[in-house]
């Protein structure tokens, strides 16, 4: 795709962890003509090699004092478990009236190990694109990633509301819808759509994993039967998931308490036989499933729109 | 698609029950001159004109006894929980050599519920097409609902070989792949691979509708975030599950029961911060899905496949 007119949004930008995320953003970038330079860092030499060999970054640096020199814009995109350290190595470095931001999927903890090592005149504001696929790693990024998916805003106070304004429309070149939300908020809402779903998903697939009765070619064969969605959403990356899990404990916990409970009310009308409050129940769960149709999320195809 | 050349497998089936499964079965089998003549039935005098008015079905019979007359093949295609009090009322009016089948989610229930009405002379095989969407109903069927799907076949002590080879290439002829299971086995691997998936979605997605604290409208608008296939899993129809969960009791509850422990294992392992636990969790899971792609259950692509 040939670069629209519009000028860059940013003029550098430094993207710290290549993996899917920062990835996608710099072919994202690429495509729209969003950044005038896009310079990477990881901290594995390997990753640091594919993506100079994937050509997405337009310089790839050794160390995180170089790719922070003189950016505009630094996206903080590892894990994270060590953002806080990560901020507190390039603090010294960022150049005065930069805005660096954040990509991940917990706010409350992000903020508080990222936001006391961000030197005065410096902005910080933390984002949440939600947009992901299983894969993870350099070679998984793509450009469309980011195109018709939210991405969550969490401004801190004192944040000028010109910097955020200007985020939003960086984050509308790269194809995401934004909106504005309080990270105790955030979190919450995540840990229901995303964080607790994704523990289940986990859960259910070591369960199988562990039946010795039902051989795992059988679990394999037959996954189309409604496991299957749970491997896809299963086979996401272990590290990314170990940090969200840690750095977003309290909610986790609440909605997964939640869940136990309502599980533990439909296994005992599973137990006594009350065939009313099992079909009332699952009544009442198709309603969410049409809201989510009718806003364009999903496809109502017979086969989920997957071609085969 | 025109018919092939080859001569029909049955010349008249009877379908009780006009929903997903039969009107998908009606479908496939005009597709590729499967039978004779289709003949339906269904309790609801709504489902039998819609039926009339979609025309998968040669005939639709107002009662019973019509449909079941001088039928070669009769797929019992019910929720589970009504297949027994079916087979009753049809069994006097079954041709002698007939062959009787179910389509349903269990097997062993609905073998001892069937069974015992079988007349002499007619043979009963239990079959269970996995494959499905979250529709129901009559308009919801489709002539590729089986193609490439397994149809796990699970024969009863006696019924003549000739019989369930027949019924092997009458699936494959609409499109599925066929294994025979003992029926103790099947409804263990699909409390694993299907059942106790389905309770989990519907729990999750139960959750979220009554968590005040976040509205509907985010959860609907967010649920891109993982939480959609949960959705999609939860919005299949209510009493098809009912009758599956009433029926499945035994291996559902097992296989919940080993679910639940995983899970507190992992909850326990957020609480205390265990991260190494979590990883390695986590990092195993990814194996199963990798086995999936490689068995071509699904696809690789990086939205999952989805077209937007």
């Amino acid at each position: 795709m040939t670069a629209v007119c519009e000028p860059a949004v940013y003029e550098k930008v430094a993207l710290i962890g290549l993996g899917l995320i920062a990835g996608s953003m710099a072919w994202a970038m690429k495509r729209d003509g969003t950044a005038g330079e896009v310079r990477g860092y990881a901290r594995s030499a390997e990753s640091r090699e594919m993506t100079r060999r994937l050509g997405f970054c337009d310089v790839v640096c050794d160390d995180l004092a170089e790719v922070v020199q003189d950016a505009d814009l630094i996206v903080l995109a590892t894990p994270v478990g060590v953002m806080g350290r990560v901020a507190e190595t390039i603090a010294p470095h960022l150049k005065p009236g930069a805005v660096v931001i954040d990509v991940g999927s917990v706010k409350r903890t992000v903020i508080e190990e990222v936001a006391p090592h961000i030197p005065e005149g410096v902005h910080f504001v933390p984002c949440h694109p939600m947009a992901g696929t299983e894969h993870s790693g350099p070679a998984s990024g793509f450009a469309s990633l980011f195109d018709n998916r939210w991405c969550l805003i969490v401004p801190v106070e004192g944040t000028p509301e010109a910097e955020v304004a200007r985020l939003e429309s960086y984050w509308q070149r790269l194809g995401a819808r934004t909106e504005r939300m309080e990270p105790e908020h955030h979190d919450l809402v995540c840990a229901v759509v995303s964080h607790v779903p994704h523990l289940i998903a986990y859960t259910m697939v070591g369960v199988a994993d562990d039946l010795r009765r039902v051989s795992d070619q059988e679990v394999i064969k037959f996954s189309a039967a409604g496991f299957r969605d749970f491997t896809r959403i299963a086979a996401s990356d272990p590290t990314m998931w170990r940090d969200v899990f840690l750095t977003n404990k309290e909610a986790t916990l609440e909605i997964l308490g939640r869940f136990t409970e309502e599980l533990f009310a439909l296994q005992r009308a599973i137990r006594t036989g009350d065939g009313e409050q099992l079909h009332a129940y699952f009544t009442r769960t198709r309603a969410i499933r049409r809201g989510i149709l009718q806003a364009g999320q999903d496809t109502d195809k017979p086969d989920f729109g997957r071609t085969r």
